[in-house]
């Protein structure tokens, strides 16, 4: 499991040839990064005398945090896990006319498979990037640029999730499900850019 | 040293009311993959026959980001070093005259040097962009989609590292510091926003 690797040895095979890790983990990683970014801010600003009013919801952001930061992290080992099934796919035989629309099959459903991750990573960073837009109004000003940089993050999660939507996408035949997925994609990366922008101005006016 | 610790630790301090790592850290890391990204694409790319051509070219980018994922990576645990300064100037006494200036002193002088980080997180992260931009042209399309998270984690980190230094600015008294300082930053990122946007166009392109 790669979330057990030191960072440095992380870093080092992400580098490398090997085929995983590769982008969507790197993209989960990131999310996971900015979404505890928006933790620490939650943890800055309860039980502050100046925060007080603020404390529920603070609390309760806390809360959605960490469970996002359980999904994300999830997600660096699970993209390793189906990218495994499409690199088996594209070894199978295609000698015979039965061969060939096996492995047809079997890729397309590996690469259907293989969207889901990314497609998680974005859905989780939108939900984290709502949380990070709340924190850059009511969270501890000390800790204002934490906020900016988690934002940052899980915008860059976020289009380097649909990324790998992307290119899984142009490996499937099924028409619906292609178009359906891509639109899909552009909507939470229409959403989560508007978020995204106005906690970073809302930082860069407090900072 | 934070380099040292597993992914799933470094999330859960991050999200901590510690107050290393923070923000700049998560930066550093975000460069630290992002450039790894790139390697990756280097090391897929080369001994390919369809890239033979440029094979001495990625050969030389692969070196490049070889050097700047050590020194990104060595930035992680920077950060969490100069941050402690800063917080160590801020609890000097200031009981008389002389103690307030004298931890004035101290905490200019701490966060002129904690600027030096995100400074660097800036530079290296720019570096790798360059870098990072060549790979969208060159580099193998099998591995396309990585090049285009490599760029947005590269821009994420340029700019979480800008709000790092802008924070540590606002308690610097040393006006010519403050505003060359604000000036080069700004500098780093419109450079940075152009190359991340060509790379991220070219992936979109060849996606």
């Amino acid at each position: 499991m790669f979330i057990k690797s030191s960072l440095e040895d992380f870093v080092e095979v992400l580098s490398s040839k090997e085929p995983v890790p590769g982008g969507g983990g790197a993209a989960a990683l990131a999310g996971a990064l900015g979404n505890a970014l928006g933790g620490m801010v939650c943890n800055l600003t309860i039980g502050k005398e100046k925060y007080k009013d603020v404390e529920p919801e603070v609390k309760d952001i806390l809360e959605k945090t960490r469970e996002l930061q359980r999904k994300l992290l999830l997600l660096v080992d699970e993209d390793a896990e189906v990218f495994k099934e499409v690199a088996a796919a594209y070894k199978l035989p295609k000698n015979t006319e039965e061969e060939k629309q096996k492995k047809k099959e079997a890729l397309n459903r590996a690469l259907k498979n293989a969207c889901q991750v990314p497609l998680k990573i974005m859905e989780y960073s939108l939900e984290a990037l709502k949380l990070q837009k709340r924190l850059a109004e009511i969270g501890s000003k000390l800790a204002i640029s934490d906020v900016g940089v988690g934002a940052l993050l899980l915008k860059a999660a976020v289009h380097g999730g649909k990324l790998n939507v992307l290119i899984n996408l142009g490996g499937i035949d099924d028409r619906e499900f292609v178009e359906n997925t891509g639109k899909y994609v552009e909507k939470i990366c229409k959403e989560a850019d508007a978020l995204a922008d106005e906690a970073y101005d809302e930082v860069l006016k407090k900072l």
